[in-house]
């Protein structure tokens, strides 16, 4: 069913200059992958050296994603190497056996499963035991608002899940005001659930509908109740609804000490006022606004019949939510400007 | 652009024997008012006698509905009269007095408008000066499940709205346990602003989006707020989501008294357990099985983390929260079997 | 994923007074077979004895198929026997056996597969060999309003194509003019395609999408060829929308006479004026006024400017195109009114 | 309903340095114009210099339009002038007189309107009498591929609209064949329609529908005449489907003499193997893959059963339909690369 190309020539990539970074995708044929390939293609600093696909290896890149403008082939898993950096794309448990040869050979590596971003033992209560705890310690938590920093210095960087992005960067201005309740209804379109096909995913099933799921505990959980440190109580229930990309979460909070309006004004434009991919909105965002786009965008409200906050933040879950932060914190390792290849 | 139809013959109404009941729609040509129109034609026991519509009096009513297969014609609204029972389909503020004028004429009415469900300082609040707060005392709240014996004795109904229908059937089993704090989450289709063409209506600003409105206060709240009775502190935020019709509500609660999960069954099994619309459901119900129905499916469990209990309801906000429950209403008010016309 | 009623009732099926026709679905688990399943519980004359599903038998119906209220339980495809009448909702080459099966237990068959549509050699040569030529003589088409008479009196129906039947009733009143050349340009929703999860019926394949298929020959050709008779020239492309249900058909064809405008509409009111499942439009149907109808709506209209005539077909694919019309012919069958079920 | 952005500076435009072209955007505030400006605030080569609207003179550009990062206030049509290059997005008949004023004031022109594609009869018979005909005769048609030596020396581009460049650009190189009947199925997504709120682009009427219209007879029809020139006899019927933005024709095509397969090939081959902008596919195109993009994907076939050739062509309405080849045009108006702004 796909197009190959007959008469067009592939587009050269722009100007990868001598002194590229270069990069490998590994798991470069599913949603995210294909993704995070197509913005580095675009990336003024980034030379795409490699895309690793189990499945595919040996096929020409461009007749299985015909966005791709690339005359690269995909190769196998296991030959990528030689690399500045890797982006990891692997399901979880896959990931970091993939992860600790990259690092092996001498890579970077920034990896989008969910093997890095837990402790041990929260890891091994919800996926079982972690294949490499030998590098949990030097794995930094790659949500780029909130650390930066330590980002710039890592070799690994664990990439955080599509609910926790958004949640973490809506509730880390009201850390101050001492959570007390938390919360959060998300809303996610269909490519959260990954590109197989399923009785789940079909267009009969999802158009027209919406369900609530993962009620009994979404994996996504520990990882929310973890950036947010002790103390608060935290329900999370995720949604799936009949569009195909992004994640509006309503949280509805309470805390020690109810803010005034303007200082929650302040809370947000101190922590976002100079972020380039973190709008401050005054009305609900709309999902199609952040859609395409890596940008996190907020809006933050008091309730006072109830005495509670509203906050509600919206993500493309395949861009800020996975891919684009990728590309974010790759950039970050590598110094390059935050926005490179994703403008 | 409507679809006059040639060469078929309109089908008979289904033996409206003697001694049917005759029934008007007030404000038939809206969603609400046609989907009234439309059961009606399939009720054993109603012969519909007058369909009304300012804009379209006089106009051939299957010209327009092309599913009402029907040889009526619209009439003027204070053309109608001499009938059993009136289902009144218009605006708030405009509903009361045609609901003045067709009780004076010796008709009951089911409303469908805002103006009799709130008491006359809470209307006031949300909507203005009521037009007839003489008729308040009288008018009873049309939930079905929660209301049915004062229903059957009423003159006039006051039909609820579509966010507090799901609502307060969904907290109704757990006011004994003494209700403390309400989050309501909800989710409608676009079918629930009407059928008037807006920037928010347009198919490219609903296709792919999801917005969270009515921050500021839904004029549903105080619906629900009267309806849950003094106590709860009560959040309601609802969204519109793209998908033509239905609610899903996502409630959060906390009680005065945890329940355990057996007394949690008993409680809804209790309320509801021989319910003709209500269905308990052991996982979240998905909207799709509620579209097209009268139906209300219910999903209660305990949230054990944080110690608090989570409900989901879903309905057809054109059908349990609208036309649907109306015409369960005219049925109770009637004496026929509550399903006659829905099923 | 499924949602198991716990507080409902099963609903008695209505009055399937003595003397019913007793008849088995075998299929049922499919989007066909379950909606001829869901139109026969509601069957005045029909009592529904045996619903058989290969990969469910044994399991509740109600638990799978919520819609369908009934304490039936999927029974093995082999165990039906014994029924006035069978429907067989099987993938073409598993039918024949089947059918072949049921014939010689006494029941006469209503098969939606591609078996029996064609002549021996036109089925080898899109299908392969037939399992049971022996079969094919008796085998009367069953394009309701076409073939009522020889259906009435068969004893093994061919339920057509979704395409083909829209194709061909909107064809069928110009044979007269003689058919010299005919585009179809079809456009079909989703679950024409089945209810098996694929990348090309994943949710994010199809929103946003359309796509023309099958142009190297689809198997609905030969039919539509052999339905049309010797003489005109075919095309036939379809395309897969972004819809869950329905057909739309929009044919342009030029004929030997080009008739007047009167002379048009007495050939379309000719044929069909008094059909009850045949609309006849003053302009281009829209699909969704037929979607959960058993109805065709034709438009037919003159291009002068090509000299050309133009005709739109719309249906329901599971409807008209497939379980409607098995109701339809087994309404024929059974000599009950054409519309019970349907209505 | 727009989310004014509280806490993000507006980014700088990239490096519009010295001696860029200086553009303005009349009717900035519609689909068209808005993504015009969007594709040009990302286009290396211009400076975007003025961004008039009727309604909305006055009003910051990033309140209503958030995807636009600017500080510039729409201004009035009137105020636009001292431009190298006006795009025109403004309706058919007031078009002119705007282009007329600007002409005089010294800038070239793109308009994107229908004022200037068609000679004078032709526009006095559908759209009325030409309110500047002495402009005509140095308009030069902007189909890019197609006229791209006149339009580097225009001082008025016409763009064409979005129905006949895809069926021109699918057609034209079959010229030499001898077009003898062609058939254009077109089936376009909502945005088609403009940006304006009707029944006809609510989200009720478009989801899960599709119509024919125009059927007497589209503006678009007499453009796709004089695009092909002498000879052939045409019908064109477009299509409204449930999908945002984009348009799949199937083409229905008999020409004097069949090519052989590699006849095809090198016909379309030869028209498109070295352009940017024209991918030829060994399938049918998706929509999807040309959604967002300056691209026309055709797919050419031959049906030996029919003696027909078969062509479908994908272009993103908006963007090659519109806005895109709007840009594209400018390019070669002032001698930059065709591709900038739209990569």
């Amino acid at each position: 069913m796909s197009c190959t190309i007959l008469g067009t020539a592939s587009q050269p990539q722009p100007a990868a200059s001598t002194g590229a970074l270069s990069v490998a995708v590994v798991g470069a044929s599913g949603f995210t992958g294909a993704l995070v390939a197509e913005l580095l293609l675009r990336h003024p600093g980034v030379e795409l050296a490699q895309l690793a696909s189990e499945q595919l290896a040996g096929a020409p890149v461009a007749a299985h994603l015909p966005r791709l403008r690339t005359d690269l082939s995909f190769c196998a898993p296991d030959e990528v190497g030689d690399v500045d950096v890797a982006v990891v794309c692997a399901p979880h448990g896959q990931a970091a056996p993939a992860v600790r040869r990259l690092l092996d050979g001498g890579a970077r590596v920034v990896d989008l499963s969910a093997d890095f971003r837990l402790d041990v033992e929260t890891y091994a209560a919800w996926y079982g035991p972690h294949p490499h705890p030998e590098l949990l310690p030097e794995a930094v938590y790659g949500l780029t608002e909130l650390h930066r920093a330590e980002i710039a210095d890592a070799r690994l960087v664990a990439n955080p899940g599509c609910y926790p992005t958004a949640a973490l960067l809506a509730l880390a201005p009201l850390a101050s005001l001492g959570l007390v309740d938390v919360v959060i209804d998300a809303k996610s379109g269909v490519s959260g659930a990954g590109k197989a096909a399923s009785v789940r995913t079909h267009f009969c099933s999802v158009d027209g509908d919406l369900i609530a799921y993962g009620i009994a505990g979404h994996r996504h959980y520990p990882e929310i109740v973890a950036g947010l440190g002790e103390g608060p109580t935290v329900t999370f229930v995720p949604h799936l609804m009949p569009v195909q990309r992004g994640i509006v979460e309503t949280i509805y909070v309470r805390v020690a000490q109810v803010p005034s309006v303007n200082e929650l004004e302040e809370l947000y434009g101190g922590a976002y006022g100079a972020e380039r991919f973190v709008d401050l909105c005054a009305a609900p965002p709309e999902l199609k606004d952040v859609v395409g786009t890596n940008r996190c965008r907020l809006f933050a409200t008091i309730d006072e019949r109830a005495g509670r906050l509203l906050v509600v933040a919206a993500i493309d879950n395949l861009m800020k939510g996975a891919a684009g932060q990728a590309v974010q914190n790759l950039n970050v390792l590598a110094g390059f400007p935050e926005d490179w290849g994703l403008s």
